[in-house]
């Protein structure tokens, strides 16, 4: 009997910040964005980090949004005139940009009724059709379109929102893994785990070098959203690991 | 008299890498290498990471070679099953592997001449046409390919050989730049700074809020390779940022 096959459910991250590209900033928000979507069952299967230009994020976002079942953005939806993100997004759906009265809502319990300047409101307009997705941190909303999620960069308030959209994603079985680390170089092993491979099929052995003072190391991870296929793989990866001499650390 | 146009020089990073993706692993070459690019004049125009699968990693290296100067690929050049970096590469160039004399003496001197087992050899394979990129850890090298550089995933050879690469790279003009910071909203200065960048178009200004404990504070990041324009677009930030009471640090 073969097995079921059903379309994976994934994800796509684009990065909107000049200031990743340029170095100034190091990235933030990709592991968490993985580790969570991990947690869900859902396979984080691409990522980009694009200029703060209207041309780049409107390639990759019509690019992505047909490719995967769900688009994550993070940055740009701030109040300053390099924060173009939120106008973007509405020209690349081709719909027209209102303000939404619970955005307006949650920005006056912020800054105050008489704090509500034209930037700030800025943060309150949305494309039409647009879902908020609530800012527990700093009052300026995130938003759903489709199958395009709209975050900020700020990796706490980028953290806070994902904390809100657990319980309403749609995930898939969740893939277990378990990791291997040894001091040995991974040439030592190569051929003998490419073996291993083929023999455990259901399982993804992945084998990644590290160096610790001058001396190489590796770590090798086992995926499968199937228990019994992965505890057979570890113990056969195990015993090769032992076989050649190594102390082992399992994580 | 208009400014002579010249195309820019840029380039894009591609991360070949599940681990990323997964998020076992955070990302740590992608601020490394833009900080290099910034500092030869090259502007890192996009990144993306890509699984270890041969369609994914060929279309992002076909888009990318045509439309940047300049691409970098980093992940999946060791000796493992789940390295197919090399082999996927000879193949979107239509080219075939050929075993590199040079790499093969550059890995006989690191692991002994009986050292150099079959998974070992992979590592000597080279798309035709590649010229290697000397590796000064491991000795398992890259290799550069038309407009293609073909680097490890591991920080300390992918920083080692980007040394070596320095002197070899045509960059253009630097862009400078200066950071202010202050503690306060960005949104308290957007309308004010967007009229700044509009008055100094030959500098770039970008904003980029942070929070420190419960606060928020901004720093503007201001960028250009003409050093007069730059000189007079931050003493006006700054005077826009002291007129608004912020204690002002200057990075």
């Amino acid at each position: 009997m073969e097995a079921e096959v059903t379309p994976p459910i994934n994800a796509c991250l684009i990065i909107i910040g000049d200031e990743v590209l340029s170095g100034r900033t190091r990235e933030a928000n990709m592991q968490r964005l993985a580790t969570w979507l991990e947690g869900l069952g859902i396979q984080l299967a691409e990522a980009r980090v694009v200029p703060d230009e209207e041309r780049a994020i409107i390639t990759a976002l019509n690019t992505c949004r047909e490719q995967y079942t769900y688009v994550f953005t993070c940055g740009g939806i701030g109040p300053t005139h390099d924060d173009i993100t939120t106008a973007t997004i509405a020209r690349a759906f081709g719909v027209p940009l209102v303000l939404d009265p619970r955005a307006v809502a949650s920005l006056e319990a912020y800054y105050g009724a008489e704090g509500l300047n034209d930037a700030r409101l800025k943060m309150a307009q949305v494309p039409k059709g647009g879902r908020l997705i609530e800012n527990p941190v700093t009052g300026a909303p995130g938003f759903r379109l489709g199958n395009v999620f709209v975050m900020p960069g700020v990796p706490r308030i980028f953290e806070a929102m994902l904390e809100l959209l657990t319980p309403r994603m749609l995930g898939g079985p969740a893939r277990q893994s378990v990791t291997l680390r040894a001091m040995l170089r991974e040439s030592d092993i190569a051929t003998a785990l490419a073996a291993l491979q083929r023999q455990h099929s259901r399982v993804q052995i992945g084998s990644y070098p590290f160096m610790r003072d001058d001396e190489q190391g590796v770590a090798l991870v086992l995926r499968s959203a199937e228990e019994d296929h992965l505890v057979q793989a570890k113990e056969a990866v195990a015993a090769l690991l032992v076989a050649q001499g190594a102390e082992l650390v399992e994580e």
